[in-house]
């Protein structure tokens, strides 16, 4: 595809080269996103942060990624300030803001929302999540995690991976988008364990075995995290359940600790998670005894979707060739964080 | 007047010279706001963005009007994260926040308290909307549309301009400071088109009759909007009504379409609306179905808000002259949104 | 202490000499915070600022402050928006956000939260307020102000100073922390002014007496602040009280005026008060008719909290050399508002 004032709706949209671009650009940015330079290729530049739906983590991600840039961001949070209450279509909103800004992130509780909102804009749009619908950039952080810690332990791409996605499959928006991107790539074994209720959904098992994807499917975790390359652990989306107590009958089913890990997996199997992790008692699908794990990737996770929102935002604005000389080292202390 | 340290208080304080010296200003922003160039004139400045009462499309108009001239800015939205809950003092909060900033933009619910505010502040204030008092950019705006629009069929300035004002015409604040500012110029001829019941207040209609404007008072829509140049159109204000029962009675009474634009328009009256156009079933005072006339000017009044406000920052901290020595060509993909 | 990198997260971890070094970068930053020169030396430098319970003051001075070095500033307001409520431990949320700023600025309801955060964060933190704990850069800000209210009647240093604290000395936190940071002064002689019910914590007048201060405890406030360098009003603390009820017994018990300061303070008594004071009818703990009064240094201690703010972020980022190399006169109206 060609990134330039193109939206980034969907994962579907991507071609397998497409990723490849993303994330040769995503790489190009470390010297930033890791306070080795700065880079002011965007000085002047507006984003226009539109969260109709609460974040922290997407909202300050895409606003950090948008400030290593070099440019401003305007940030709009909930639906109290603003003029739908008052009757306003969502074109028009679109048509409004989209004069104020060069590119817009966006989430927003309605599914398919952002993509009508994306129509009407006059700027690039980028989805932060609609609804249980998509949510691109998590996914490809996800994906471009995969491929850094696998490159970590010797292997060259993401053709022959072997993940195991453990939890709430039916209801995680960010399982469902990573499969998809998975299709993408070759001699692939994805082993689903969750609930029987918690199932992922028939379809997007069925795209991945039509696509050639190897797909087991089990209730049991110990069993099943045994020779995988990464282990893909998520919480039970609460939120999206009747009550509280239907969720509470699969908060705590699969509990990842540091015992079990030594017991069952592959030593470098990577830990992931889509964040946040519920550390409360009665779920901690992920122990804290794994913090000191040195496979625990779940913040370089994170730390990864600044690279990733980074490169989106050069490709779709086209500055990517100009980020280096628009750039200079670090003045600051930045210690070693990373 | 002289800008330069003033606050923007009231749409009283100007004379038709500092009208015409604002738009001369907002002109010259064109290159910036349309991302043809950028200025970094107010690098290192700060913007205090105070907005008591929410609203996202004049705030986010004047931070990103200030940042397009280089500067920060630094918001505050609603009162439960203000001290005045613990009694303080508008005074003690001017002096303490105009402390913090270069330049402050306000909104607040109460009528008179931007005034109060910009009395006891160090730093120059700009009405950002106070009740149902003043909105003075708004109208700014308004009147700049007008100008910009006639300019493209060839008519040279606001004198004998004819307009026909639609809706709610008591409680739309929009509409009453475009009155007060149509009293600086000749031959004009205002239109009121309302329910016998959301009439013009009598003394602003007194006011321009003095003043030698021609006003024409009717309820009837289509028999009225034959002759006019603008055809400015108006949300009922249901939030100033005792209840939406009350408000019902109005909304909807006047639609225009494109088949009544049709039938009873001159060619190239332009329509305008101050926005958010309530779009619901019932309501529809300016229908979907004018999206694509080109005379629909309601997105380019909001893209001209930026013009007008970056005008003003740049009127009152006095860098208008230096706007384009602090400049450079945009670097970036803009496409062709305006 | 060496600052780079460095929490602040207690004034307790500070000798007298860090007082000194935080107190003279804060002077070199006066040109900066009161607009005569820009400085840029954190030009790309991102301040995670995270007030998970609201503040205005507080939140917006440390954000100007950044902004004044050059640096821009990403916030998040409130626990409405954070992943918390999903059952996230605070050593996620902060590997999490550490990860998209280079120095954090922290208000949280919960006392030692702050602390937490800071275990686990990979970037420097700078409590800003941790319940009715600790908010270090408040005490330091007050005693700068004494400094310097202190120098302009020709006093050379703090040791020696007469300062009557009058109020709610029980619940309020800038007092308690204000006595902490005069422990490390000679000859300092404390007054403590407050209903029977409100007195400073029993442990903390011991502390000042074991470390040689001089301390008087007094219900009485005219009589005892007829010789003291600063009188250091304060509100009551509402929100710490059963109800409101409670609280009333004790508001307005204490009220400073101009003709109680003409009758019983030395000429040049310094009044001081943490802001926000209490202008209700009832309370009115400092009299409006003080406003007017050159010794009333209340707006100038929010004022010295930009540049108290500045230094820390300066010295944790180890850029104070810097700061004078990256700047340039200021090129827009700055009015005379110091």
């Amino acid at each position: 595809m060609n990134f330039t004032g193109s939206h980034i709706l969907s994962i579907g949209q991507f071609e397998r080269e497409d990723i490849a671009r993303i994330f040769a650009v995503a790489d190009q940015m470390s010297p930033y996103a890791h306070r080795e330079r700065v880079t002011k290729v965007l000085d002047g530049a507006i984003l226009g942060s539109m969260f109709f739906e609460p974040s922290t983590r997407t909202r300050v991600s895409f606003g950090g990624a948008f400030n290593l840039l070099g440019g401003e961001v305007r940030e709009t949070i909930g639906f109290a300030s603003s003029a739908i209450v008052k009757g306003e279509s969502l074109y028009d909103t679109a048509r409004v803001l989209s004069g104020y800004s060069d590119v817009i992130a966006m989430r927003h509780p309605a599914e398919g929302s952002v993509d009508e909102f994306a129509d009407a804009s006059r700027v690039p749009v980028i989805n932060g999540g609609d609804g249980t619908n998509e949510h691109p950039s998590q996914a490809l952080l996800d994906l471009y995690t995969i491929k850094k810690e696998l490159k970590d332990i010797g292997r060259v791409d993401i053709d022959g991976l072997r993940i195991a996605l453990i939890g709430d499959l039916k209801y995680g928006r960010t399982v469902h988008s990573l499969c998809k991107l998975l299709l993408l790539y070759k001699n692939i074994t994805v082993t689903l364990i969750s609930p029987e209720e918690l199932r992922m959904p028939g379809e997007i098992v069925e795209e991945m075995r039509s696509a050639g994807l190897t797909v087991i499917e089990s209730a049991l975790m110990e069993e099943s995290i045994s020779s995988v390359d990464i282990a893909y652990s998520t919480r039970i989306q609460e939120e999206r359940f009747a009550n509280k107590e239907e969720a509470n009958l699969y908060r705590g089913r699969y509990r990842l600790n540091q015992a079990i890990y030594t017991r069952f997996c592959d030593p470098n199997t990577v830990i992931m998670h889509p964040l946040p992790r519920d550390s409360r008692e009665g779920a901690k699908e992920l122990d804290d005894d794994l913090n000191n794990n040195p496979n625990l990737a779940i913040f370089r996770q994170t730390d990864n979707g600044i690279l990733v929102r980074m490169a989106l935002f050069a490709l779709v604005l086209d500055v990517v060739d100009q980020i280096d000389t628009h750039s200079r080292a670090v003045n600051w202390y930045t210690g070693s964080r990373f």
